[in-house]
């Protein structure tokens, strides 16, 4: 008996859609709306924007935006109190994974108390959140479909992994337009984020026939316009297509979960402080490289999918092409870095890797990996 | 500004999830369930089975299973009625797409009062449905993820679309151990269905990025197993892989709507009460031929995913490569029969072409039709 479940949002889709919001936060019933955002997007207009169309629809609006790249938990614990405190019935997010995370989390810590190491895992909230809309920025994160937010434990030093469906929000309203204020390093990072949810998703021992034709659109788009997106912030096709990417990797990996890349990045960003993207780029594709025995037809399709010629080639070759076609993306948009160039110091390499035993992403990594494994593929990634 | 909307429920997907029916049920916040199905199911058994699950979760049953192939509208009248003094708080459906819509249109008269007329079209339902979870026994209609309900009008002798939000059920649980206990020529049929809805939805003027994945993964999962599910209707692999084509299906022509062939077969069932997929195989092929200079690079798509080889062929050449495969397809699992052998005379050919040139499906065909465009279809497919 072998049973899979695939949960998505309401998707609203498409260049101008942020003025969706009003009706879309009306049709949810919320009154007063607490929307989370951060200065970036705020210095950008857009949440001028849409406190904007939130008001033409009747809906007053309480600003939160004290938070930072790899949101915290006392940044969580403050909205929280912030939203009690507010009256409002509703929560939105315009901004990328960290405003949404955050949103998310607000929304956990507000209707199920208690402290958000207590939901850390898979399926601990029990109580519904309040109704989410959430208006992504960037083209990566995924969370605007996904039932995950990620979270730094700040005592631990390390991303908390809170993965429920009650987190995957009622509406995600994705507006391509809201790329063209990001900057192309963010593109690239953001970008590099959404390639490693397609591939780990597509690779999952979780994956299903839903769930991977979604991550293979997603891997298929980016390949073909990040380098675009990248070069020319204003080239609105392959920012549209971005957008696409970065959806259709989030039902991807929110139905399916990612794997030993993410379970590594996620203890470096909770100690470093970087940003998500950058610590994907360096780790993928040496985690690549680790799965690719456990299934190689799977790497021989995400080879496919990013348009390498593969005919002919024998099968092992074939998956290796995924892996070369990967690192000469992360190159081309300049995110070729070592873990090292980063700022991580070996020492710090066991605790990590024992911290990422224990991640809940690593449960559905194709290849069963060990503490000794996951330390050389961190050193492999200096 | 173009903008789309994807709306899709909760998916419950494998052999054996039947067993989930009682867990979401009371997951919806239901006491009492009323259960529509019809014979054919109730004597393979399944309904027995699902009332027991739904008794080991809590749940009494009331079951409702007076409904006929194409239901009608005065088979709505009476079920609402009974739900009403059932004193049942929600509504499963265990069966085809006949229980599914009949459960549908229940809902939608029970919480919104009135006549099924009155719901004709897109977006006429206001108020919210009972929660709603359906269970598919055929993989064809895909009703159990769309915003469609299709019921005769007893009056007009024609098939209504009813579109709304409000008709995608909570959650589909689909199990393709129910395909089992259907025959060949049903299964055939049903199958037809499955593949009218991914083509039609796929050359869609709605279509989307996130409509055509679906689409094309239920086109080719078709082409590659309704022959083997009609031919041996105990393989399993086959049966498995027919229901997600028809959930894929379902998934693309509810965001993207359908076209021309569903038009001209809603009439059609409507006065000769033949099956759905019948119809569907009669005046298939030849709205095709019709639509194909709207969008010939689609239709090659579509000749690709049924895995015709289309190297080296002009487009319009290769495009036609999908009518002949549909045809091959139709011909192979003995569906091949012209709308006269179905029962169809002449002399009702301009009332049925003036009726479909009024259906809602006709709005996003690619090709824009005239009634006396859609005669010569009509009498084509005699």
């Amino acid at each position: 008996m072998e049973i899979s479940k695939f949960v998505a949002p309401e998707i609203i889709f498409g260049r101008g859609s942020l003025s969706q919001i009003g009706e879309s936060v009306v049709r949810l019933g919320v009154s007063k709306v607490f929307l989370v955002s951060d200065d970036d997007v705020i210095s950008a207009g857009w949440v001028d924007t849409a406190v904007d169309y939130l008001r033409a629809a009747g809906l007053d609006t309480v600003i939160f935006s004290s938070l930072t790249t790899n949101p915290k938990d006392c940044e969580v614990t403050e909205g929280a109190a912030k939203y009690l405190a507010s009256g409002c019935d509703g929560i939105v997010s315009v901004g990328g994974g960290s405003p949404t995370d955050v949103a998310k989390a607000i929304a956990t810590i507000a209707s199920n108390g208690g402290r958000l190491k207590d939901y850390e895992g898979i399926n601990k909230i029990s109580t519904p959140l309040p109704p989410m809309v959430i208006v992504p920025s960037t083209a990566g994160a995924g969370s605007e479909v996904s039932q995950f937010t990620i979270i730094v434990d700040t005592d631990r030093k390390l991303k908390m992994s809170i993965i429920s469906r009650s987190l995957i929000p009622d509406i995600a309203i994705v507006d391509p337009e809201l790329l063209k204020t990001k900057d192309a390093k963010l593109a690239a990072a953001t970008g590099v984020d959404a390639l490693t949810h397609g591939i780990e998703s597509y690779v999952s021992l979780a994956a299903t026939p839903l769930t991977d034709i979604h991550a293979l659109k997603a891997i298929s788009l980016i390949s073909r316009n990040l380098r675009r997106a990248v070069a020319e912030r204003s080239d609105m096709e392959a920012n549209t297509n971005m957008a696409m990417a970065s959806l259709t990797a989030g039902l991807a990996f929110s139905n399916a979960i990612l794997g030993a890349a993410h379970a590594m990045t996620h203890q470096v960003d909770g100690l470093l402080d970087q940003h998500h993207g950058e610590t994907n780029a360096s780790i993928l594709p040496h985690v690549m490289r680790f799965n690719l025995q456990a299934c190689p037809e799977r790497f021989r399709d995400i080879a496919v999918a990013m348009g390498e010629d593969v005919a002919g080639l024998e099968l092992v070759a074939a998956a290796e092409r995924s892996i070369e076609a990967v690192q000469r993306l992360i190159e081309d948009i300049g995110l070729a870095k070592g873990l090292s160039e980063l700022g991580l110091k070996e020492e710090f390499i066991p605790l990590l890797s024992e911290n990422a035993t224990k991640d809940a992403c690593l449960v559905t990594n194709p290849r069963y990996a060990t503490r000794e494994q996951i330390e050389q593929i961190y050193r492999n990634a200096m």
